[in-house]
């Protein structure tokens, strides 16, 4: 189905190694059986992938929006993109976004699950079957990966509440589940009847995502019991998709201190079997609303460092409304440089001749070349062209003082 | 001349600790002897601090703009500012800065020296008096930290120019000193007449910010030998400046692979023992510009995390044009989440009480008290505002599927 020595080619690793990681599932290959687009690979030893969250909102229903922010997304380098939709017909929306994305989608169905249970009435009224025929409907559909909390337990819960957490579940599918569970005095169906989900991706190919339910929030929550619980269940649900020759990666925090993060990574990596680890943030400080592009990426780039696989990318709006389309684009470039950087830091072949180019052409002067090596060349050229010096040798901080022009 | 237990105070340590720091020169107190400003505090174990350049170019040569910029940058939270102007009449810039300023004020006296003997026609032609009459100068200015180049001796040239760099020198004040050095065949005066230069900064009680002239300009060029070389040198000018009774502050890089930032602070801690490090950047990847706030960020955090105790900020302007006013107030609030940052990661008493406070007012909904608690309200406001979901308890992201809302 694959071509693997043309895939080690692509990702500049040995096919040998990558033939030996796809064997232990270290490596991934994201691609739903219905999918033509170009497989996304993720795990052990390879460059550091980038995902963008689009989607509509109860509020933000504009189809044609979301469209647009997955065009921004691609155009400005996503690996792949996560379909979040609540708002509107979501059945309409997902199969445009999987028919206009050239790369990996992914999906969170129990969203859907819990607004068609809403508009029934109520939320918690959710039958288990509409669970996995939302997610068997978007399996047929192509989705590529889907985010399914399975190990967000009736046990890890009971933990949660004894901790006494500053912001208890912040993620969404968590909190929905969370409250299902205990109004139903029920297991997470996606736990107790994990094998039913297992035998759908097997059949698509559908990689899953085995999402952190309860994820820390804030710095206070973070490597707490509650969470590492759940890790622990997610380390043995990859055993169990393994078995049935299901393709796992495993989501992570979230909010963390900076001092947390390689614990956090080295723990997982061992508890899930180095599974890949797809991670959001780790955001090092909660007190940067509308810069959490970037307490995102500071958390990001060292957790991909330690062995984190996958980022995905939190935009400026983080925490404050639905990301505008610039947003999007800013959110994908600052998650970008996060693995690029993560990439150079592990020394992975050739990720820095990229950077030596440019510091090449910054010592030859050559601003046209630098906009075209440069991560975001039109914001290069905006910034660029209304700098004073627009068209000489230098530029409009040193002058004639420039420190490149001397050469020793 | 200083309250030192209201310093501990407001630095959140033990007065006997402070003490203790001060006297082994591991914790300096920044201010000239002419100033009335609140004092400076940097070092060990202390909260860390940010720096915000600022300062005309020789394209560029609005004050007015610049004392816009000073005060944006001082409403932003800048622990300190550096003019390095280099365009018009510049010890009228200065003398408007140093009071218009309520933080320490740097200056790079080489500047002003190479850009007044090149007003006579050649940059080389500088005679080693005019530089030391420029510091005494800012000195008697009430000028509270000098950067001086003083470990950039003719050994570490040599060693630069075997090496091979692609970047050779790109720090400004370093470029210009090494082409006199070259040009005139001769020791840098900085470095020959140190005693001198010591004898100026014990008088006014300036401190010395022993400058990083070969620090790194690109990923490639990292933890070379002639970086190393200058630090050695660094590290026994240190020595010379205790001795001398004046207080120091290292430079450091630059740009640096995330690898190589923990190994460079352990070498400048021990190659200095222990006093100040002030770093700029680190950047950990060349091929960003537009987002150079951002990888120094990344490294800033990291460095900081070990051990850096003064950030220096970097704008999006970086590596393109002399920053605006928007660029400052972005470089000092992304500055200062890098700073606190660390902070946290670092266990400093107290510094996570301000994360747990929005973490409190995140999970009640409370969007006042966030927007208050927010290291940049003004951003917070616009966005929220612009949310449609303003007014409503919940943010346009998630509606009434908002999981904060979900208590266990």
């Amino acid at each position: 189905m694959f071509n693997i020595k043309e895939l080690a080619n692509e990702q500049r690793v040995d096919e040998s190694f990558l033939r030996e990681k796809l064997a232990s599932r270290e490596i991934i290959i994201v691609r739903n059986i219905k999918r033509q687009i170009k497989p996304l690979l993720i795990g052990t030893g390879l460059p550091v992938k980038v995902n963008a969250n689009i989607g509509t909102s109860q509020v933000d229903q504009d189809i044609e929006l979301e469209l647009e922010k997955l065009k921004v997304a691609l155009d400005a380098g996503a690996d792949a993109v996560m379909d979040l939709s609540t708002g509107g017909p979501l059945d309409a929306i997902r199969k445009r976004i999987i028919e206009a994305s050239s790369v990996a989608v992914g999906t969170v169905p129990v969203y859907q699950a819990f607004c068609e249970s809403s508009a029934r009435g109520d939320r918690n009224s959710l039958l288990v079957d509409e669970i996995f025929n939302v997610i068997e409907k978007h399996a047929a559909d192509g989705v590529d990966f889907i985010t399914v909390h399975c190990g967000l337990t009736l046990a890890a819960l009971e933990l949660l509440r004894n901790q006494k957490r500053l912001c208890d579940v912040v993620s969404r599918g968590g909190a929905l589940l969370a409250k299902w569970m205990l109004e139903n005095k029920a297991e997470n169906p996606l736990y107790a009847q994990y094998d039913r989900l297992l035998e759908i991706c097997q059949r698509y190919r559908m990689t899953l995502s085995l999402g952190d339910g309860l994820r820390p929030g804030c710095l206070a929550d973070a490597t707490d019991r509650a969470q590492i619980q759940e890790l622990i269940t997610l380390g043995e649900l990859t055993r169990r998709a393994w078995e049935a020759d299901v393709d796992v990666m495993i989501e992570g925090p979230g909010h963390m201190p900076l001092d947390q993060i390689e614990a956090n990574i080295v723990m997982q990596k061992k508890l899930c079997n180095n599974a890949p680890f797809y991670v959001l943030g780790p955001l090092v400080t909660d007190i940067a609303p509308g810069y959490d592009h970037i307490t995102a990426a500071i958390g990001g780039t060292l957790a991909a460092y330690y062995g984190a696989d996958f980022l995905c990318y939190v935009t400026p709006a983080e925490h404050l409304c639905l990301p505008t389309i610039e947003d999007v684009r800013t959110g994908v470039i600052t998650c970008r440089i996060a693995a690029h950087s993560a990439d150079i830091a592990r020394g992975l072949p050739a990720a820095r001749d990229w950077d030596d180019q440019m510091a090449r052409s910054r010592k030859s002067l050559d601003w046209d070349k630098q906009r075209q090596l440069a991560i975001d060349p039109q914001m290069f050229a905006e910034r660029y062209q209304k700098s004073p010096s627009h068209g000489q040798d230098t530029c409009s901080m040193c002058g004639d003082l420039c420190s490149l022009k001397v050469c020793i």
